[in-house]
């Protein structure tokens, strides 16, 4: 059973992603290394004692559909309930609406225990909070008001809805229709699709944020706007009054995170209320929905990260667990008596290696991304907006891929008993499997990356990023320390890959050369995940954490720096050398 | 919806593993050229159009179990019956118990088309041609006589009886015993687990081949029998008499392969019969069971590998038709009106053509093993022998990862559509994984390949195919086809890793220095399969295939010398240097 690793992930906060230096520069308020500790430790034993036990019987069951209605596993609301009520819902929410105005640090290394514990509840209130950061950021005082002390409290959960059928990245083709009223509210007609949480038994209202098109709106992006639609009106007094025109059609049969509900939502076409339509506020200006989308799109980015991460540390906690009891054959070098373990295998030592590196080098990205949003607040704060920016599709693309990857190798370590549902290897494996897909395909973060983040400040801000990643390859490489082997060396090398491979793109961008930029977007993004990894490992390794773990933490960054982090090469090449090879072979898919 | 990809089947076959130089040189009897075209489409079209229309209601009823006994899915045992009357089951059996003694190619492109329509339901046949060929080899003229014609014809089916629960990969400690019976028969007692297709309404009969250990048996895998265990006992007429002590007792629920029963068998509890104990017969000889298993074993490892090109081939036909039809965005450089189809976008188009190059090169690698195989029974036997020994492991383990990776990339280019269970691509992500893991794990094969396949002919075997790999390159890059790109170049730099860690490797085998040949078996494996893919690919885009379609091969080629094998060097360093840093990282694991 997962049990969270808040000792790793305080030192990862702390002395890798920038919270410790944070913390004594004071720019985190009056936020204590003793607080920090003690919600992590709090957040962490919420995760193992109280979702993990959940997470079996959520993907049994699944979320049941019938008449119109959404059934959550068994135990799952009362377990939202006691989510809720220890607070965890107002972590970052605004002090002004009953929230605790945490860093988004503490946040994320949060969302990672929750989803480790499963992946399918933590989904849910991870939407909430960000229909609450976009109603903060762009909503009225009234809608405020009205809906934001009772999201915050977690006594109604919030559903972003933006894709339709025939618009899943593409929002600029939406069909979804809001028509003005001239009490200032407007009626909403259209249906979404993958609308995750969108019905359930957990909560009394449901808040819908709703991406809709007004009749005159321009055409594509820019005509789009936000509207909050509450699944029950609510009366002046903050009571609930009658239901909206607007419910669940039907709910997905999925590959994975069965207890997580994705609905298809239908708006407005008079199933109930008096008239055809469905209540809706504005949320922000007309025509500026995507701009206020966009508010929470990085979170929700990062956030997806984080399950990402959370997937990984709970394949490797189960397959360490498994190949320390499972014996078979003899390893090479076993002095005991029977069978060894299978950890003593090269190979599977091997597997296990590479899950934790992956694991950790994810952790680390996703902080250090939550860090620079945290520290866009103060003074800098272009730097490290730039920082959050450039990190954010490098998050989400190597977590999620980290996720995908590292449960297959948990299964590969469980032999045939990972391929039983049982032993719960094999729910990581499918869970994992819709992190690379949402919130922007990894696809669709290389083209950001690439296209968007690449050239901030003219290149200057990824500049400075990988001056300071040498300046880590530099410090392992002056380093008396045995235990990192060739660190310094290999981790300079991919270091020089990823400047080669950056040069390229900044000029490819620069001149026009989009479809060659395009072609290296993926491997690009890889290589820098790769490259991240090593040099996070080796930050760690090279910090002063108190704890006695340095030669413990060189050993793995040693073993991530040569047989982990070597593909940089081939990556450098293919973003600067593949895109001829690609567009030729074009044709062979007819 | 799966359309059998019977012309590059052909050409795979015959132009670059061998095949047309094997007709030619008439090795293969009085087999033509318009034999194997003729046999290959009537085995496309049963695969296209008989089974793969009834794959998906296999996975979601899956194989059913109550009361001791299997429901298999709903049209399944009129699709085997059909299969069966085809004469599929018959193809390379011996003309002396009513087979076709087709080649071994013949039967492995069939088992690839067949598993694309439906994995689970393939495995079942497949199982049962390997208990033919095992009975077939070893069997007494008595059990060949009352077994074979049955079940050559496929009125019985069998069933391969290995793993306990305590012993997967290690036969040698297994638990099940048998007791000799003044008869000549024996009594089995004794549990089996993950036992595929141990019980079914396919067919009236099942004939298990169960290894089990005799009282008086030297300890470890020298002391394995192997019998002959019918669920129901035979009459001299040949009709069914009793029904024998042995019955499934349970089905496992998988993440996978749903149609195919996976069943814990218990033997001789005295469920049935007058006394306890499941009568058996011995095949072959006492205490050499294992023996027996073997010959078999290198053709059910190919089988699986061939699951693994079934599955990249259908992921991949199932993500180009999507990428095709599926519009979203604007791709750079599109000029058609409205949104472009989504393989124009340059990432959707690597995806599709890495998963091209890695199906393609899967192929190419088993056919080539089948081809050895066929070999193997003419003049230069110990030539083919060996590299048929050599190719397993590779063909194995290359093939099922690629099973894995492409199917999670069909899903990736499927977007949202590919979590949602009703699109298919989810099932293929399933069914893909367990075959990694059976038939000898990829690390096992791994095991194999550096310990026991490098060293023959003290390595010689291993150099001599090198050369042949090194003389394509040659051909590369001395031909006049501008389309090759730098194939030449990039193959020759790629063949040097695979030189470089061979000779490595065997020098550390045969100086005893297990830990580190085993610690870089892995990566070796990986790197042996890259090389392969590009230099096969090369081979076939060189071929005088007559179809006129040499540029689109070598396009292709292209892609995956510049795209996809550029990982061979940082595989090179990981074989020949990885060992210190994973055993250095071994202790952080606890």
């Amino acid at each position: 059973m997962y049990k969270a690793p808040v000792e790793e992930i305080a030192f990862t906060l702390k002395h890798v992603a920038g919270l410790a230096p944070a913390l004594d520069g004071g720019y985190l308020g009056d936020l204590t290394d003793d607080l920090v500790d003690a919600i992590l430790a709090e957040a962490g034993r919420f995760a193992s004692e109280e979702i993990a036990p959940l997470g079996a019987i959520g993907d049994i069951e699944g979320a049941r559909f019938a008449d119109g209605a959404v059934k959550m596993p068994d135990g799952w609301p009362a377990l939202y309930k006691a989510w809720a009520e220890g607070g965890w819902n107002s972590l970052t929410a605004s002090p002004d609406f009953g929230g605790q105005g945490l860093p988004h640090m503490l946040h994320v290394a949060a969302l990672e225990m929750w989803n480790s514990g499963s992946m399918a509840f933590a989904i849910g209130p991870t939407l909430t909070i960000g229909a609450i950061e976009a109603l903060t950021a762009h909503g009225s005082d009234h809608l405020k008001n009205t809906y934001l002390p009772k999201m915050v409290s977690g006594e109604w959960m919030g559903s972003m809805n933006l894709t339709e059928p025939h618009a899943g990245s593409d929002l600029g083709v939406m069909k979804t229709r809001a028509e003005r009223r001239d009490d200032g509210t407007y009626r909403l007609f259209g249906q979404k699709i993958f609308i995750t949480y969108g019905e359930h038994d957990f909560t009394d209202n449901i808040v819908h944020l709703v991406l809709a098109r007004l009749p005159d709106a321009p055409a594509g992006t820019r005509g789009i706007s936000l509207f909050l639609v509450p699944k029950f009106l609510v009366n002046e007094d903050g009571s609930l009054g009658p239901r909206n025109d607007a419910y669940c059609h039907s709910i997905e049969h999925k590959l994975g995170i069965h207890g997580s509900p994705t609905c298809t939502m239908i708006y407005g076409d008079g199933r109930f209320g008096e008239e055809p339509g469905a209540i809706g506020w504005l949320v922000g200006e007309e025509n500026r929905g995507l701009a206020c989308m966009f508010t929470m799109m990085n979170n929700a980015r990062l956030a997806v990260g984080m399950q990402g991460v959370a997937i990984a540390e709970a394949a490797t906690q189960k397959a360490i667990a498994y190949a320390k009891e499972r014996t078979q054959g003899k390893a090479p070098g076993w002095q005991g008596s029977g069978m060894s373990p299978i950890i003593e295998h090269p190979d599977v030592a091997r597997m296990l290696l590479t899950m934790k590196v992956l694991t950790q080098g994810a952790r680390a990205i996703t902080y250090a991304c939550a860090h620079a949003v945290d520290m866009a607040h103060g003074e800098d704060a272009r730097h490290w907006a730039e920082r959050a920016s450039l990190l954010t599709p490098v998050a989400k693309s190597f977590a999620t891929d980290a996720g995908v990857d590292v449960a297959s190798l948990g299964i590969q370590v469980h032999g045939g008993m990972g391929f039983i549902e049982e032993t719960g290897a094999a729910r990581l494996y499918r869970d994992a499997r819709i992190a690379p897909i949402y919130e922007g395909t990894n696809g669709i973060q290389a083209i950001d990356l690439v296209t968007r983040k690449l050239p901030l400040s003219e290149g200057n801000h990824i500049r400075g990023f990988i001056a300071e990643l040498r300046d880590i390859a530099a410090k392992a490489a002056a380093s008396n320390m045995p235990a990192l082997g060739e660190t310094g060396e290999r981790l300079t090398a991919s270091i020089a890959d990823l400047e080669i491979a950056t040069e390229w793109l900044l000029a490819a961008v620069s001149e026009g050369r989009q479809v060659e930029a395009l072609a290296g977007a993926t491997p690009y993004q890889r290589l820098f995940g790769l490259v991240l990894t090593g040099a996070f490992l080796a930050k760690g390794a090279l910090a002063d954490g108190g704890d006695g773990r340095n030669e413990e933490r060189a050993a793995l960054c040693r073993f991530a720096a040569e047989n982990v982090i070597g593909e940089t090469a081939a990556l450098r090449e293919r973003v600067i050398g593949g895109a001829p090879s690609l567009a030729a072979a074009r044709a062979v898919l007819g």
